[in-house]
């Protein structure tokens, strides 16, 4: 059988002859990012054959001399009868074939982030009791005594058990002269029997946290007995083979088993990075006995296997906002099956618990009088405004080109992305910087606003985003009406073919970056504020981890305010999912913020078009509100 | 192949050469009865051939005489090369495989039960409720509206659901504008959301009343929509063969698999039953949606698959006696499966819920200040006394002879059982009523009663229970210090062997009734009570069925009172389940009664032993207790 071997990993595996590449590199555990599937559409999946000869269809998808250079769609490539070395491009940062997340480091350094007044307070509670032996006298059951001690020690009254429970006591109490460990569940009915153990099993006491997003997903694993974060592990959304954003997901789950699949490929995703990060220190996963999920309302709906068709039909409706506490093993997650799962509360089909539980990591849900901004930029933008007396929030289609998408040589945030450009004003030719300083192959969307700044700036853009025709460069060409900018020529770049982006391409980002501003003017707007009034932004997820603030406010995504206000709190989510999973005060707050927010439809408002239109100029229409950027600030 | 037809029934089945008959028998639903389970050594399954050859190892466990006729034990016969006809004896008064019970019979005909201030309540309801179409303004998931209706419509607030329900949620509330039924199932802490459909499906809505006894198991199946009993079907308890009464199911669940075994067995049994009870109504069991389940303790046990062996060894604890809502599907009822079942509580590990759910069905459980004694004689004698203000409990080892067990010629009160005996003064020969009146096959513990009662009022027999020397009988012969008694000759018995008791047998009879008369006189004493403050007398269970009263009370087994103070109430535990089946204050009361009722443990009871052997004489050593019986009260 022919062998392939990856580099620079150096690992080789033999398969049959006709295995695909992307199998190969599956087989291997080279992470091969491949978002459409191996549908060969998204062009993602690109390797370099440096050695043997390989059977590939990729010409027509990749350019001809990008192929004559050995590159090739690993999706549309087959092993030969030879041995093949592949060259594999740095993958999203990949290390090991895990994410390093550079937000989550911090949060592994800092890793006390829980409020110090909060308790650490977890749903599922294990209590070291001491049970009375049976006696001849006093008619009471296994059950009764273990009750009795429940009620001792743990002042817990009326305990719901399981059959599972009730048929471990009897060995479990009589097996360490009556020590044994129960782990329970308290919740408003009462409290929920959900382990007994001999002995005192106090100190394994694990939980995770799960942020499910729709295109990442990220899993901590947390020792509640000593209170650390053990290990984080983050991997694509598996789903990412059925549809990039949230519709393509919902569009794939109205086909045959496409529900089912959608759910088996999360579920997959999460239970691969439990079962890891388990691995990395040696945890067993049946001592997970809590567990706290966010995730915006259509990735829980498909986690739970709920169809979600009716988020995407008028009026939006999601079958379920307040998830109840469900059993790991319904659920599907493989940690201890009987134990419950916490989900953070969504507000509307378009404002999940992923944003209640970002809210969590803000002086909102400390109760301050200060207006925040809150913004979770992605495909779907939300956005949060208010203190402690009011919260208003609204989500909005930015599109996908803040995450490269819809752009010519777009690409997500990955190894070889460009990620800040800077423009000679004279010739307007650019020099860059990529994700892991590796050749370019590609631009993602903080590459994009930082180029389109940079453009703006030195006066090869004007404020309509057209490319000047008043001076000329070569880097800018035209072809009829349509100018393209070339920020890489194709002896520079990892493919040999130039990157280029066109004024589509530049519209594409201004209309994204419109519907961002024009929505959180419109939510101030809403309770008779406007930008001057917002004491602090919050920009989470993973887009804000290389914008330059300078250049998102240049092109009007962010408003002019002092740049001290701005706050970068990456994968907010996932630190709120934390802090419900550890904090019982956390999980009562993230609810009354849920019932505080008022979802504010922007589709229904009059006033959004007018906004918008008005805020697809660079910056804006209105150069007032951008005070401190000009035309030629800089030159 | 050899066919092989089975008569009375008419039923012919083709099986392989080398079945054996008891799978031939089992394969044409046959009823064939075999409590060993194919050991051979009950000699149970007994068998006539009368037609073509078998090859049977029946000789040595069967008389020569009776292998000479035919007959033949099923379980040590297989099937040869050619066609036979086989003769099965009547089992236990069966019809179409099914058991006929009087007492069920009279219950069926009398549906009405339940007193007429209870109203029907079960434990999971159904509600046809309205949903509110969603819309743009409000905000409400699907959950959320359907929450406002069940507030509305059931005045619950707070459901837990599954993610089973979640999942059905969406469909159901837009198939018919809205209208569903929801299933809830309200509780101590709260209410629970057992199952959705669309439209009403109010009349769709059964339960089942289940008993689980150590030798049988019946189950009724109840309209609840109209508040009637559709069906009742009773079997063996398919544990039968793994163990006779409850220390021997106690011992075979120590066995490897044996707990596992056990709990399979009797699913199948209550199973089977339902299923069949189902079918012949056409019900489908998946519209079963409430479950009541009575049982002594072991019984139950075993049925949850909990561990009994801490019921038989020194301080005889249960590992649990009020058991939790458990669902239908941790259980392993073939009913809706996300139901929750009711399980009468039991009093002590010796006192279960059969015995509190029997309570029910007499004036205990509507409060009355008359006196009773309540007695369900088995293997095990359960009793009760008291009135409204107290309740005294206990239970005694009255052994097997009452269900025919440890008698030479003893069966269980099956077909072709000596029902009835009496005694000619003069000869001494008896006359005999078989139940079937057929060939007798050997007696039951009613027959032992009558047989006795009748000699000693004829003289035969002294108050020692020793038959006479005084005159001689040709029924009687004497072994060397031992006589015994023959009731049927060869000629006239079902295979051919004469029936006798002796001596020994008789004392085990007068072990039996010592124990249960002298618990009921050491209850009555604790409470400075003797048996003509008695009231009323509840005899529970099947073996008041064929019970004469006058030879239960000659014998000293029931006291000596007004034979209007005495009530056969027949399968009470059955009765008890059905009530707490369909009336939430019945669940409520037999709670209530569970809690009252104090527990004596008789064998640390000092006076026990002297009151026992005061009663091992006919009636009793103090005849002063029984002022209506006399030796030769009917000479």
């Amino acid at each position: 059988m022919p062998r392939v071997l990856f580099k620079p990993a150096e690992i080789a595996v033999q398969v049959s002859p006709g295995t695909e590449l992307l199998e190969a590199a599956r087989q291997a555990k080279v992470p091969v990012d491949s978002p459409c599937g191996g549908k060969g559409s998204c062009g993602k999946c690109i390797l370099r054959i440096t050695q043997g000869d390989v059977d590939s269809d990729s010409l027509g998808l990749l350019s001809a001399s990008a192929v004559e250079n050995g590159y090739v769609l690993a999706c549309k490539t087959r092993v030969g009868d030879t041995d093949v070395t592949v060259h594999v491009p740095a993958q999203v940062r990949e290390t090991d074939g895990q994410f390093v997340d550079d937000m989550d480091d911090i949060f592994l350094e800092n890793r006390e982030l829980l409020p110090a007044e909060h308790s650490c307070e977890p749903l599922v509670e294990k209590h070291c009791l001491q049970v009375a032996p049976p006696t001849l006298d006093d008619g009471l059951s296994d059950m009764d005594r273990l009750a009795r001690a429940i009620q001792h020690s743990a002042s817990i009254t009326d305990a719901r058990t399981s059959l599972s429970f009730v048929s471990k006591v009897a060995d479990a109490i009589r097996a360490d002269s009556g020590k044994v460990t129960a782990t329970l569940m308290r919740s408003k009915s009462g409290c929920e029997g959900v382990n007994i153990e001999s002995g005192d099993t106090t100190r394994d006491h694990y939980g995770i946290a799960v942020d499910v997003g729709t295109t990442t997903i990220a899993v901590q694993l947390v020792n509640l007995a000593e209170r650390k974060i053990m290990a984080i592990r983050t991997a694509y959304n598996d789903q990412l083979h059925c549809g990039l954003d949230i519709i393509g997901r919902i569009n794939y789950s109205g086909k045959r088993e496409g529900l089912t699949e959608l759910r088996r490929r999360v579920l997959k995703t999460i239970n691969e990075l439990i079962r890891n990060a388990c691995e990395s220190v040696q945890v067993d996963p049946l001592n997970i006995l809590n567990a706290s999920v966010a995730g915006n309302t259509t990735m829980i709906h498909l986690l739970l296997g709920l169809k979600p068709e009716y988020i995407r039909l008028e009026p939006y409706t999601a079958t379920i906002l307040d998830a109840p506490l469900l059993r790991a093993d319904e659920i599907g997650l493989t940690i201890y099956p009987d134990t419950r799962v916490f989900i953070s509360p969504a507000v509307g089909s378009y404002v999940g618990g992923d944003i209640t539980a970002g809210l969590l990591c803000t002086e909102i849900a400390t109760g301050s009088s200060e207006v925040i901004l809150y913004l979770d930029i992605g495909t779907n933008g939300e956005l949060v405004v208010g203190n402690d007396e009011f919260l208003l929030t609204c989500a909005c289609s930015a599109g996908p080109a803040f995450e490269g998408g819809g752009i010519g040589c777009g690409m997500r945030a990955a190894a070889g992305a460009i990620e800040s450009v800077s423009i000679d004003q004279m010739t307007g030719i650019s020099a860059y910087r990529t994700i892991g300083d590796i050749d370019p192959a590609g631009i993602c969307g903080s590459g994009m606003i930082s180029l389109i700044a940079g453009l703006f700036r030195s006066g090869w853009l004007d404020a309509a985003g057209k490319l000047t025709r008043e001076k000329s460069s070569p880097a800018i060409e035209f072809k009829g009406r349509r100018a393209q900018f070339t920020i890489v020529d194709g002896h520079s770049s990892s493919n040999g073919e130039p990157l280029q982006i066109s004024e589509l391409d530049i519209e594409n980002i201004i209309r994204a970056k419109a519907a961002i501003y024009s929505a959180s003017s419109l939510l101030l707007q809403q309770v008779g504020l406007d930008f001057s009034d917002i004491g602090k932004v919050y920009i989470a997820g993973g887009f804000g981890r290389f914008l330059n603030l300078d250049d998102a406010i240049t092109i009007g995504l962010l408003p002019d305010l002092s740049r001290d206000r701005f706050q970068f709190i990456g994968n907010a989510s996932l630190r709120g999912a934390y802090m419900t999973l550890v904090s019982g005060r956390c999980r009562e707050l993230v609810h009354d913020l849920a019932k505080r927010m008022t979802y504010v439809e922007l589709n229904t408002s009059p006033d959004y078009m007018n906004q918008y239109v008005a805020a697809m100029f660079i910056p804006h229409t209105d150069s007032d509100r951008f005070p401190n950027v000009g035309k030629t600030a800089n030159i």
